[in-house]
């Protein structure tokens, strides 16, 4: 091993629309790493395999002066994010070499870690694999668990619309709400997206890049809940579909994160008129909660193949650019995956 | 008594803006009743002393296709609303000459009713003001009790921002909130509106016409709590000034209520970043839950002094279009209410 370069994708500029490969973020290998001999000061050192792209990235792309539920990405450092990795050398008890983490990673090739703070070791008694600890059981599977666990109120029989039906939480909503009963409507922006909600057993599935979504909402609802991955007119039409009581878990709404103003919604006179519930959340919020719950379920339901997921993987740290646009406009198949190394 | 006539306050055409008076209504003498002679087939004739008119009225000035929580005026029909009337004659054995009667009144004279099914004979035994009945133990006061009952999950210490703070819900959202032990924000449209919110205990008021929103609610807020009336900018300055965990009780929007598109509000992504709740509500679903407290409660809070209320009267039925154009425009000084007549 010995000297090695330690490649960085560094944040570089604050992006006004979509972010931009090259000049909003920058692949670096400056700085070199001696992984037999760099001092670890009783912590340990982890070779980075996967990251994980998620549409929140872009709400990092901010003036770090303006308060958030996350820091800004720092200009000429490194993203950070999601990841799993795998540990080369330590000095710390409760993480040996060959052990596999999961936690907050920079966006580099190899990471000293003082203490397991941040990151966790991965149990994986189910033999999944690595990239479903930053998808079904990282962070977007809580994410879908966990509001749906303590906000949907699902009945069985009631009908539910999901947008981004086909991506990394989306695509899990929905077979949650089966799970539940319900009868699912799924929205995503491709017919392969749309196919694959067909697969997981959405009800009815359409693409609203060629159908209109309020004709689609008028005819098969009204919704008793809506997952809210996407805001504006898809917001606006919920609340035109809303039955009385309806719950809209707010997750999200990307059509927004790339308008420096955000998109405006109307008929917002719906959430009186029907008595509507608004709940947004930030999943990190709920794990206190929904922790023990969430890893006693899913990685069992995902090993047993009761609940399905897919990934488009990119290959090569300075691809995470290309991944984070993909994302921000919706062209990724499923869950964004950079794959770093391997073992 | 004899023949007399029988005003009637009609809808005459739907608006595209705000009403106008001859234009969107219409008073008319055109029929006749016999006080003493007319069939009462088992029901009571009632003598309509006090109409109310609220902001909820412009949305019963739609197209009658449109479906929404109250139905759309009738062309050519009296409007109706929450009223309070004497009875004049009765063959109903609950209801007997001279008793008071509340409840959903035609905007007319007299008015004979065949049952108590919309109405409720009024008992008043702290002989509160009749027109109380429309106000803050009617409808208004129903409405901020019992929402705030339900959704404010109030702290002592934690600030709330009234919009529309003089009105007739949001002065008693204002004196709930301080019993509460609350910091209260209180906006409102005039010097006189704002004297009027300090009276009644608000910590901070301001004129919405001369006074940035946003900065007042920067410097005060964070807001643990708002109280909804607005919509608009105002709910828009409301979500960037939330707290973590806010509460938005959505009561009405009423700067929407006379644009046909109704005004689009932006940063509704604070809803997840900062875990807000927003709820709506139709104050007749929460009675079957708060009717009992709320008469229990108010009107002895009120008939003690311990809830302050104030009322604009318009003197006769041909000056309701007048009375709901000021409330759209909110220019009433306070709860509007149309004394059609003296007993």
């Amino acid at each position: 091993m010995a000297i090695v370069k330690n490649g960085r994708f560094l944040f570089k500029s604050i992006p006004t629309g979509f972010p931009e490969p090259e000049k909003t973020t920058v692949y670096d290998e400056s700085e070199s790493i001696d992984l037999e001999a760099v001092d670890l000061n009783g912590g340990f050192l982890v070779k980075t395999l996967l990251l994980s792209v998620d549409p929140y990235f872009r709400g990092r792309m901010r003036d770090p002066t303006i308060q958030s539920y996350v820091p800004a990405f720092v200009v000429d450092q490194p993203l950070n994010g999601y990841g799993v990795g795998v540990v080369l050398r330590s000095e710390h008890p409760d993480a040996k070499a060959g052990d596999h983490i999961y936690g907050i990673f920079q966006h580099q090739q190899y990471t000293i870690y003082p203490n397991l703070v941040d990151v966790n070791v991965i149990e994986n008694k189910y033999g999944l694999p690595l990239s479903a600890f930053i998808g079904p059981v990282g962070m977007p599977g809580k994410t879908a668990y966990m509001a749906w666990k303590k906000y949907s109120h699902a009945k069985k029989g009631e009908a539910v619309f999901v947008s981004t039906g086909a991506g990394p939480v989306g695509s899990l909503v929905i077979q949650l709400a089966k799970m539940d009963g319900m009868k699912v409507i799924g929205s995503a922006g491709s017919e392969d997206k749309v196919k694959f909600m067909k697969e997981i057993g959405a009800d009815v599935v359409f693409n609203h890049k060629t159908t209109d979504i309020s004709e689609v909402l008028q005819r098969e609802g009204p919704i008793n809940v809506y997952w809210e991955n996407v805001g504006g007119d898809t917001l606006s039409a919920a609340l035109e579909a809303a039955d009385i009581g309806a719950r809209f878990i707010i997750c999200g709404m990307i059509s927004g994160y790339n308008t420096p103003d955000g998109i405006p919604v109307r008929r917002l006179d719906h959430i009186f008129a029907k008595s509507l519930t608004l709940q947004g959340f930030i999943v990190t919020r709920l794990e206190p909660e929904f922790n023990e719950e969430f890893y006693q379920v899913m990685p069992k339901a995902i090993a047993e193949g009761k609940i399905e997921w897919r990934e488009e993987v990119w290959d090569g740290l300075d691809k995470v650019g290309d991944a984070i646009l993909a994302v921000q406009k919706g062209l990724n198949k499923a869950k964004a995956v950079v794959r770093v190394a391997s073992e």
